[in-house]
């Protein structure tokens, strides 16, 4: 095994840290974060840091990094106070990578990309086409992790809407039915398929 | 497509919400959490809300559900300061969920599944031997989310093992190679193979 600490981490270069550290925390989440400017324009935005804070209400949450750059999906989710969260399956992967190509503000991710938008009649904010799992948030709250200066937003999920073969009748979504995939630090995309699903656990005597 | 707002969501049974919120927003991580007790006993926990906060330094964090009720691994790590993060493998999924039930603090899950635990000289708090990747985290700081009284607890990775074939030459880690496994809602574990990595992603012009 290899054995690194804390001095180790510190002297490796930039490029090499960065590999190793998004990707020793396992896997993530893939989503394409759906937002509006002020001035109309549409952005998508690939994220791997969306987790469930809670049920009830439904929260989210993401990291953002520091705000020294712009970061349009920040400031447009600051101006409208909505955003949407898309899936990502597995023929969208080579279109939802390149959205983290850094585009001016006035050009549009969708445009140079064949993701398609989708404008629900409910919601100001954009959808992706063909995403198997679509999530209307608005901003709730944001903290800033002031160890590194990262912003955790909080979103709660106003509307939900899910593609028919992937939901159970107990609630739980197979996002294997979706073709949904998961990140392997910053730029691997991996499709799991499921092992098994495990009744609630109970102390064995 | 399915469609729920959150009136819909409200209106649920509990467990179907559970089920159904936990699911949406996609894999999440799969780690055993090691915490050893003020009185020594060693306590295994799963987590599936482990992320990257940052590289430089090494930042982990994790969500904990409200402290209403007893929480062996934060008064273990509020007490010692450290913490172990541990992969966890294909062929430990079953015991790694059978460490979600509820045992009272004087006993170590441990003894209770197959799951070995491996001490380290240079750690205070138990790894789980065989885990593809382990880390040797310290207690950096919490926030509390106040909108639902949830924990996010920072660390910072102060050791880092890997098992030898998982680590690339650029620092990429993968994860396919240790058949780690990721969590899909409350209950659900899946096999993640690699479909592609990608190149650092540059605007057409």
């Amino acid at each position: 095994m290899y054995h690194f600490q804390a001095e180790d981490l510190e002297k490796m270069s930039k490029i090499y840290r960065l590999n190793l550290i998004n990707s020793v925390t396992g896997y993530k989440s893939a989503h394409l974060v759906g937002t509006t400017s002020s001035k109309g324009i549409d952005n998508l935005a690939v994220f791997s840091s969306v987790i469930h804070l809670g049920s009830n209400p439904a929260l989210i949450g993401f990291i953002l990094r520091p705000t020294t750059v712009p970061r349009h999906t920040y400031s447009n989710i600051k101006t409208t106070g909505v955003f949407t969260l898309n899936a990502i399956a597995q023929h969208q992967i080579e279109d939802a990578h390149h959205t983290s190509a850094k585009y001016p503000e006035t050009v549009s991710e969708f445009d140079f990309t064949l993701l398609e938008k989708e404008y629900k009649p409910f919601f100001k904010a954009p959808f992706v086409k063909e995403a198997p799992i679509q999530m209307g948030c608005k901003y709730v709250n944001e903290y800033l992790i002031k160890e590194n200066d990262t912003l955790l937003i909080v979103g709660e999920i106003l509307h939900l809407c899910i593609a028919d073969n992937l939901l159970l009748k107990d609630g739980w979504v197979q996002l294997e039915k979706g073709k949904i995939v998961t990140i392997n630090g910053l730029d691997g995309y991996a499709l799991p398929h499921l092992l098994e699903r495990f009744p609630y656990a109970r102390p064995k005597s």
